[in-house]
């Protein structure tokens, strides 16, 4: 990081004198992501200084860079100069630029790409949003099963790919189905003249185009393969998925996950680049939604409030049933929600889920009730002199059990029901399950003290 | 999955027979992760199918295994059977081992290692927990920049590594000092006779043995290489970290911060392989601590107790305030502690963040109030008669709007001056805050309505 920070200083200082050819040297020593870092931070400079890069440099650069990043330089291309760069994207890549540029910098990408890449790009970008036809790279290594390995290193040789697409070569038939699947790991320790045929793993792990893009994610974690292919309803070969995509859509799911758990609705850009309005815009639903829905759970209160007027002291726990509930239920929420998306759990496993649930919260709600009883009666009354009589004590620890139990078992099948009604089941999980469980467990609070202090 | 479930069948079935030769060939159609699938759900038959598959096949489905199943395993090997499955795993698949296992098995499990094995995994045990050093492989290609192409691959074909580690080899000096990285892809595209020299790349992004296994792990993200090299203090290569081990790390840190974020001490067990006991000694610490905390807020509630008993319809409006207020939190909250893991921020940008949030607060804050006060105005008191007072209405609205300052500047600021000091910034995350945020807007709520009421 401190290495970085002198380079772009010294580029900064550079740019002030307007010579740029000579920082090539300085740029050439760095990693592609590292060059997009530093081009991010010099703005209007970003685009003369991008043009001292090599040709091959400058597209893997501008892949690194950021969407408004990326539209600036775009505004300062000559049409040659975009079109270079275009040429030099991978399919999925120009993908993905093509879905977040605005519509009249799409239309330059598309009047500068070739007619060949202009087809694939229209069909890459049908594919829906979060399928693994959608993340796809459409180049690969593709050899014959009658090839030797000294033919098939000799392709590889000519068609000289990147480095995350070229160790796993797929082997097709006269019609592009897909029959087995060879490393060039295993190629080069075969002899020369052994027939690719003979060397093919025939049980191919693949996807379809249209699965779920955090499935194949999952398959990579599970499987440590370095690619997996992806084929149409007729079982023909159309791309693959690298490690290095799976690792940006775990890396995305996740994010994703832990956002709508938070009550935020889901966005890609990181978080200092988005701006302040963007942000609101992302968290307002919900809270807004969650306060709406919390004056439930105040109505609850108004309409006890006799009970409430005779025993004053019944209000001042309200706030740690309201708690320990809600804490309690998004336990059980947030670890459901994550085995489901490890896939540890399934539907069907929702009744040993359940009752696990149930035993867990006996056992968390006997002893965080008898440590509430404790403290009432020990420091409460002995010590603040607060006068709690053993009848309220009683009813606010049974109500606390109760209010456990009832919170793991609304927070470990809430999850569980959603996904099967295929909604997320993140969406279920901590504030939803937290109003839920405050209603409940008011309700249940008063109830208990009318019947027992009445 | 049905394919496995179909397989799992004929299995059982076979082994109710007592005929367990047969199997081979179709454990052979499988992935190991698959096979070790496969045997976790045949209890006591466990270990006569595990003595079918190949050697080679054995170790690598023995990797794949949970821990209670390897020591079931184990339990029932010969000598000669542990010692032919230790010899084959990877040093660092060895290290999880002994890791994992209770100390009689670990015993056993080392007297079966020969000397050079045993005196490496002593040393990986004794990296520290998290650190690269404790996740590192320790098979690796290394090359000497004299070498030819030519040479190189013949070096590569004697040693056959394992695929996630022999496409990048690295080149060191005599003192095993690092020089450079090259990887397959480019020696497959160079000229036989090319100097491994003129080949390497000397700018190695590398690590020391001492560095955070996460920070490691975000390199991959972000270079989308497939191996690190990790060396000593003197710059000596001492190991790598592949790529899927960056996963399991990735996979495993997030599971963490989710965890730790909904108030559970983190462990590593999948969901329904842990313990009822064991779950509920996960998260019962910080339920007890929160709730007494809670208590706290209860206290403020009985101090102000009069100004209740005055007005009791401001009883009613506490839990919309304290959720409302817990949910702009843990949204602030949540947004830092991932960016924090994804490096998009760093401490030196708290500033810009508070700024940020605070904006974002008054946006948020001013909308849920002017959308409270119609509620209470319309909804409240024409529909429902509730007959709450503007002056009622005015006290929880402007509460409500601080309150949501307050939370997320609280929000984001705590989990940034807690990686400060070296705290996991998760631990500041949702159910913490909420209890700070609790007890704040309460204590502003009846300032506000002692000032505005009385």
């Amino acid at each position: 990081m401190e290495k970085l920070e002198n380079i772009l200083n010294e580029i900064k200082m550079a740019a002030e004198t307007g010579r740029y050819a000579p920082l090539r040297g300085v740029l050439e020593t760095l990693e592609a992501p590292d060059i997009a870092w530093v081009l991010g931070r010099l703005g209007e400079e970003m685009a003369p200084v991008f043009r001292v890069l090599p040709k091959e440099t400058a597209a893997e650069v501008f892949v690194e860079m950021e969407p408004d990043e990326q539209e600036f330089l775009i505004g300062n291309f000559t049409d040659p100069e975009l079109k270079n760069i275009v040429d030099k994207l991978y399919n999925d890549d120009a993908a993905d630029l093509v879905e977040e540029m605005p519509a009249n910098v799409v239309k330059r990408i598309l009047s500068q790409a070739d007619p060949q890449k202009r087809s694939i790009l229209n069909q890459l970008l049908q594919y829906p949003k979060g399928s693994a036809g959608s993340v796809m790279t459409t180049e690969y290594m593709t050899l014959k099963a009658e090839m030797t390995v000294e033919e098939a290193f000799d392709r590889i040789r000519t068609k000289g790919l990147d480095r995350e697409t070229v160790y796993t070569c797929y082997v097709t038939d006269r019609n592009r189905k897909l029959e087995g699947v060879v490393t060039v790991r295993e190629m080069l320790l075969a002899r020369r003249e052994e027939r690719i045929g003979d060397l093919m793993d025939r049980n191919v792990v693949s996807f379809h185009t249209l699965d779920d893009r955090e499935q194949v994610a999952q398959a990579f974690d599970q499987y440590d393969f370095l690619a997996f292919p992806v084929v149409d309803g007729e079982n023909r070969l159309v791309g693959i998925v690298t490690v290095d995509d799976a690792m940006d859509i775990l890396r995305e799911e996740n994010s994703e996950d832990i956002e709508i758990m938070a009550a935020i609705v889901p966005y890609e850009k990181p978080y200092l680049k988005t701006g302040t309005f963007e942000t609101f815009r992302k968290r307002i639903p919900w809270l807004l939604v969650l306060m709406v829905s919390a004056t439930f759970t105040g109505q609850i209160i108004s309409y006890f409030e006799n009970a409430l007027a005779a025993q004053a002291v019944l209000i001042s726990f309200i706030p740690m049933l309201m708690d320990t509930g809600g804490n309690s239920g998004s336990q059980a929420a947030v670890t459901v929600v994550r085995s489901l998306s490890l896939q540890e759990i399934r539907f069907k496993d929702i009744f040993r889920v359940i009752w696990k649930e149930a035993r867990v919260a006996l056992l968390c709600g006997v002893v965080l009730a008898a440590a509430n009883f404790l403290k009432i009666l020990l420091v409460d009354n002995l010590i603040f002199r607060s006068g709690v009589s053993v009848a309220v004590a009683a009813v606010v620890c049974v109500t606390l059990c109760c209010t456990v139990l009832l919170a793991k078992l609304v927070g470990c099948s809430l999850p569980m029901l959603a996904k099967k009604c295929g909604f997320d089941p993140a969406v279920m999980a901590s504030p939803f399950i937290t109003t839920v469980v405050d209603a409940l467990s008011l309700i249940l609070y008063f109830v208990f003290a009318n019947a027992v202090l009445t």
